[in-house]
């Protein structure tokens, strides 16, 4: 239960919060599954940190692994989201704002490194030791929060910190016309990084198993194809593995060439966690490693990305996010909102939280 | 059959073509199973081709996964020899030699490029399209062949291929003193590796399960470490996986810090064809390439390396390489070579088939 200050009441599915009443934070916890909880502990703000009341969240294949086990993660799940700040630091109080998801110490050799999202103390907002975004309140540290300009609605927003993940492949790859590049994977993330990458001029191809999404790629000017209909292949400089599946990499290790790199951006659970997998995720063979090994191809993970960049990405309209959005949902239908995220026929399922 | 011209007659196991009569060529054929075979048909030079008396011949990990179905392999076996050039290129002639193993076309967009050992149309010798070096004779690209140095003996430069194959490690990775490097497996290729890298006097330590092994790391000034007492880890910039176990990779990611270097020079045989594995090969859980993502590591593949760096560090004796000889047979014996090959006590194991 929390007190918050402004005006107006709770709507059909939405807390504003503006009433000055005490009102219950609504969260979807997991603890080995999913639940939607009407009345979770309100946020406890440590020193530095701002609640933000959150108005849009997205759904990410991450979100679906952790409910399958991955990373042994109990709270609230969530980590793509737009909101308002409501308490903390002044300078931030009523911002729109998105959020980075690694808190990291600063004090640590990685920190002070220059490489801060491998802090190794940090937590990770709804999937390591912290609480999400999938709640009316989250406490995020204020230096991870990233102002939203107005001419960015909650539903470019809200897209923030995935594209900043396909990004982040740019970050690490430098990516020139002359290169043939392919993406794996047409789903959430693999249609952001297709517009990150198509932003480079390189001669791209988007690879993958739905004829819709396929045809979203061709929309917006990349050659899509179905992967049985790949032929040659073992001649593309660099390979973005998106799929969400071991057998992605599989593919991806086929068409990439000799001394050429593939960005790995998918995770999964291991293979004792898979039981409630996916039939084509369980039944997929593990890849042959072998082939990194004869090809001499560098294999790349590829984690969070730069915020700024994909800010600046949305606002001048160098990549369209709302199209991908499939489905909202209101918070309290969370689980179907899951489900239906986990469907291969839908492509962003997001949660409506609060209002802006 | 061939003849051959020149003095002396048939030793005990070993055909020295020089008695000017038709001799047989001895082989050790893999089809389905490894057998010795007394009578295998001559060698059929190409133009560019020579022909090579192999003198001595090494059986490295890629040998016994072809026996176990490895690149689905037919023919001779063998890849790592020193021998003499018996017919072909007058300059060659009565040279003694080393060969690369890649047979490639010259004219491939790889071939062009600089990727040579990447040629679209290659074939390799014992390991794919081309019969190897376990026999009396085989048959090489002349281009494909090095001298060796006087100096060098023939137990020295059996060891080119593989203590190449180590020095890739350095053409494609930076190491320089200050950073921290760990080569996991302490086997046949490994301990090359350990003294490749020590050459550059990174902060290094090898990860294995042998303690003679070990022991024999700590005798060339590097610390051994038993894989059962790795504590911490996350911390080595590079790491290179040669236990040629999938469990290798797993103890790898464990050890490299996020966005570090784990070089991989394993191969295995996948799942399906793994039945005839070592116990700890076949149980062992695919790696958690979660890992790679999450940490950013950068997994690169690393395959056939440069003979003239391998001949010159023999040469200036920056690596000794004879205390790894454990066995030498007589090809005839080659069955029982390649189970003392497999036998984890042994390191590298040799076999004998013509005199010097």
């Amino acid at each position: 239960m929390i007190r918050l200050n402004g005006g107006g009441g709770r709507g059909d599915y939405i807390n504003d919060f503006g009433s000055g009443e005490f009102v219950d934070v609504r969260a979807v916890r997991f603890d080995r599954v999913p639940a939607f909880v009407p009345d979770y502990p309100d946020p406890q703000p440590a020193d530095g940190e701002c609640v933000v009341k959150v108005h849009l969240a997205g759904i990410c294949a991450t979100d679906l692994h952790l409910t399958r086990g991955y990373m042994k993660f109990k709270g609230v799940l969530g980590h793509e989201m737009v909101g308002s700040v409501v308490s903390g630091q002044k300078e931030w109080l009523n911002k729109r704002v998105v959020c980075e998801i690694n808190c990291v110490c600063r004090k640590c050799e990685m920190c002070l490194g220059g490489l801060a999202t491998h802090c190794l103390r940090r937590t990770v907002m709804g999937i390591d030791g912290r609480d999400g975004c999938f709640a009316d309140l989250v406490a995020v540290p204020a230096h991870n929060l990233h102002a939203v300009p107005d001419t960015l609605s909650d539903e470019d927003a809200v897209f923030v910190e995935p594209l900043a993940a396909a990004y982040q492949v740019l970050a690490q790859c430098q990516i020139d016309p002359r290169m043939k590049v392919s993406v794996v994977g047409t789903g959430r993330l693999g249609l952001l990084v297709v517009q990150a990458l198509a932003t480079t001029g390189c001669k791209l191809t988007a690879v993958g198993r739905n004829a819709a999404k396929l045809m979203m790629c061709e929309k917006k000017g990349v050659q899509g194809i179905h992967v049985d209909e790949l032929v040659g292949g073992r001649d593309r400089d660099v390979v973005v593995e998106c799929s969400g599946s071991p057998a992605g990499l599989g593919v991806a290790l086929r068409l990439v060439r000799p001394r050429g790199t593939v960005v790995l951006k998918s995770t999964y659970a291991l293979e004792g966690q898979a039981a409630a997998m996916p039939r084509v995720e369980r039944s997929s063979a593990p890849p042959d490693l072998s082939q990194i090994v004869i090809n001499e191809v560098n294999l790349l993970g590829s984690r969070c990305g730069p915020f700024p960049e994909a800010i600046n990405a949305l606002a001048r309209q160098a990549v369209e996010v709302r199209s991908l959005i499939s489905r909202t949902y209101p918070i309290e239908r969370a689980l179907e909102a899951l489900s239906a995220a986990a469907d291969p026929a839908n492509i962003k399922v997001l949660l409506k939280i609060n209002p802006r």
